[in-house]
């Protein structure tokens, strides 16, 4: 077989379904987030960012920029190892109390990114568990399905957060066998929040263990940016909580939360975490300074949340249909992967503003959107300017509009 | 079942055993690596790092420092989205562009890590490729193992380096089947190169692409710091070549280079590569700065040759049995995990020395060993505390010593 032409003819195909996807490259201007200036050989020049997940704009925030270049100038740039071959600093170890504590939990495990601790965590949980069974939502992330197909564990997949068919699947078990109830708070691209303490009610009856990806959640909810769990006081409830340094926290990275014993298993047993070289001492410095900020400060939540609504309201008033849900996630919905990215572009080229397509397989075919991401540095006059040209690109694209309220 | 009862269990048989892991927390010294401080409870102190896989300390070049410093103060710390979504900077472009120029490649990508650069890459190419098998040789790394694994691709392990076995197991494959060789140059733990000319000439014959690992090798060999197959003027007969950024490069991160068709393939299906976040910007200038300066610069990997050169020439001459082989790293032999321990704890408690003990699963039972990795940055003073140390021991736990030359 022509393997080369074998690779080329997807890629042909992938362009033909509108599915190619092109990178816009950016330059982020730390200090003036959410302006970038775009540097593509065409349409070079600066653009607002509308689809970020520095939630916050913590990856600007001065504590934590200090702690990285504090950190750099102390200890270099990289771990220059694995955390078991001389690769663990005392940032790492910093670090991962500060999240055990964000999480009230006994102990946190550091891993390169949140993808590599679901798929880690979960792979080795599965794998290892004797008779593990894994029931997973059925719009769990990549990472979390990636890790429970690692695991080979036997998994059954639960329609979204659909308590009746959680509990069917749960009953249908043998009480002693373990499970794990693998789940996320705020689910990334239609934000809808999972109900944590109902799966937790039935997590105790059917005496399973629950696994909570709060990746779109910490830093941006509850009182100390603990998650949706801290907000509903649900954390000791959870067997391990998951959680990203590179969304809200702004820097990179990923953890688990859970006993001590838990992740000294994972850290003991999981390839992903034991065999890849730790992540750079001032990466760890920089989160920490981010944890920190975050769980003493609410001002970022609330106005990120008053931007969240305010945007809200301005789509309702004109009719673009955007789907409502409890989180900070808006997600407008265009439903056709051509047009999406037609008005993706258009955006940028002409009003200079940057919000990417979401298409397949990010979403189901079908349900192309645009996923917006309204924070705390977005100003009011960025909300007008993106107002307006939505409002424009709906007339000339002839989408449809809702009537006030109608979803 | 109890499973806080079970992991509990095998938490103590691993202590029993002499596998349970503990972390040297360090402090490393910028501009004075491979100087550090531990800040272990018990015994802190001043330490020198004798087993770091920043095998050139350039985590601690000034280039590679002023371009970090300088792209967090322009981009701030991380990059805030996935490489589709806001996460591409043109940092990630201009280091893209420069791995793709040290390989010799069309292009090349990006990864969090050299682990989820296997994962990912030979994970893709091996579910996608209609019908494809991968030949792994025996001791590839387990992140390429994973990968494989998570594939489901037919595979078919080939022992270490034997070119014969190879050869049998391609002439048994249909010449037309998707093939993939899948190896290292330098492997890790034993520090010996494999065939790669040899390894070509049979994928030449039996119609396989090549998939080689240069973690070990990039930065270290080939007048560019290209790696094995450059010093050997191979590089155009790999079809992939996998490298990380996170040893001699001295920062952090896994890339493969390859044609463009192919990097694109693996960039539009990869889940590893696609649904994460991307590198923050300041790492990929820091790393680009790195390889940047390797390309032209000769001193530091001549340095490190002298210097391992001298320490295996060292240890010859007090009979330590390191195992011999072509490339930087002096694996000491101590075939037993609890001596391993004993050896490396009181290296650092008496000594001021740490290498870490390097026990199963990293290697196999029975081998265990000190992995010694000696750098421009030691000093001839070094070496001298380093085999005075390490004799005082030899003696004291009565360990064999080798005749002269007998290996
Ligand atoms: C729900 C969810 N979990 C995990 C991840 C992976 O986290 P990270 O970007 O830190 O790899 C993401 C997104 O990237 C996500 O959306
Ligand atoms: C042969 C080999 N490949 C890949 C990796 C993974 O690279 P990284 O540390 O960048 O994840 C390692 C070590 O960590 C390795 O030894």
């Amino acid at each position: 077989m022509q393997i080369d032409r074998y690779i080329a003819d997807r890629l042909a195909q992938l362009r033909e379904e509108g599915n190619y996807r092109v990178f816009a490259d950016l330059e982020r201007h730390r200090g003036a987030f959410p302006r970038a200036t775009r540097r593509s050989g065409s349409g070079s020049g600066p653009v607002t960012i509308w689809c970020s997940n520095d939630y916050l704009g913590m990856g600007q925030h001065p504590d934590v920029l200090a702690a990285m270049h504090g950190a750099l100038d102390r200890s270099g740039a990289g771990a220059g190892g694995t955390r078991n071959i001389s690769g663990t600093t005392h940032d790492h170890v910093a670090l991962e109390a500060e999240l055990a504590d964000l999480h009230g939990k006994e102990a946190a495990l550091l891993f390169t990114s949140g993808y590599v601790s679901n798929w880690a965590a979960l792979g080795t949980l599965g794998a290892m568990l004797p008779d593990c069974l894994i029931l997973s939502d059925a719009l769990n992330h990549a990472s979390m399905i990636e890790g429970i197909r690692h695991s080979r564990a036997d998994r059954v997949i639960w329609t979204h957060n659909d308590m009746a068919d959680l509990e069917a699947k749960l009953a249908a078990q043998p009480l002693e066998r373990p499970k794990i109830i693998a789940f996320e708070s705020v689910y990334s691209m239609d934000g809808d929040i999972a109900p944590i303490a109902e799966i937790c009610d039935l997590a105790d009856r059917y005496n399973a263990m629950t696994y909570l990806d709060e990746v779109h959640a910490v830093g941006l909810y509850g009182p100390r940016g603990g998650g949706v769990a801290e907000r509903e006081g649900l954390m000791e409830r959870i067997t391990v909580i998951e959680g990203t340094l590179g969304k809200a926290f702004g820097v990179v990275g990923g953890y688990i939360a859970a006993s001590a014993d838990l992740c000294d298993f994972v850290r003991s047993f999981a390839s992903g975490f034991i065999f890849t070289t730790a992540l750079p001492p001032h990466v760890a410095a920089g989160a920490c300074a981010s944890v920190r900020h975050l769980k003493q400060s609410s001002i970022e939540r609330r106005i990120q949340q008053e931007r969240v609504a305010e945007l809200r309201a301005r789509f309702d008033a004109i009719g673009l249909p955007h789907v409502p849900n409890p989180s900070h996630i808006i997600p407008l919905m265009v439903g056709d992967p051509v047009k999406c990215k037609f008005i993706s572009d258009t955006l940028l080229d002409e009003f200079g503003i940057y919000i990417q397509p979401i298409n397949y397989p990010t979403v189901p075919k079908g349900t192309e959107r645009l996923r917006i991401t309204p924070s705390p540095v977005h100003d009011p006059a960025d909300l007008d300017r993106l107002c307006t040209a939505l409002e424009t690109l709906w007339t000339r694209c002839q989408l449809a509009r809702m009537p006030r309220a109608a979803q």
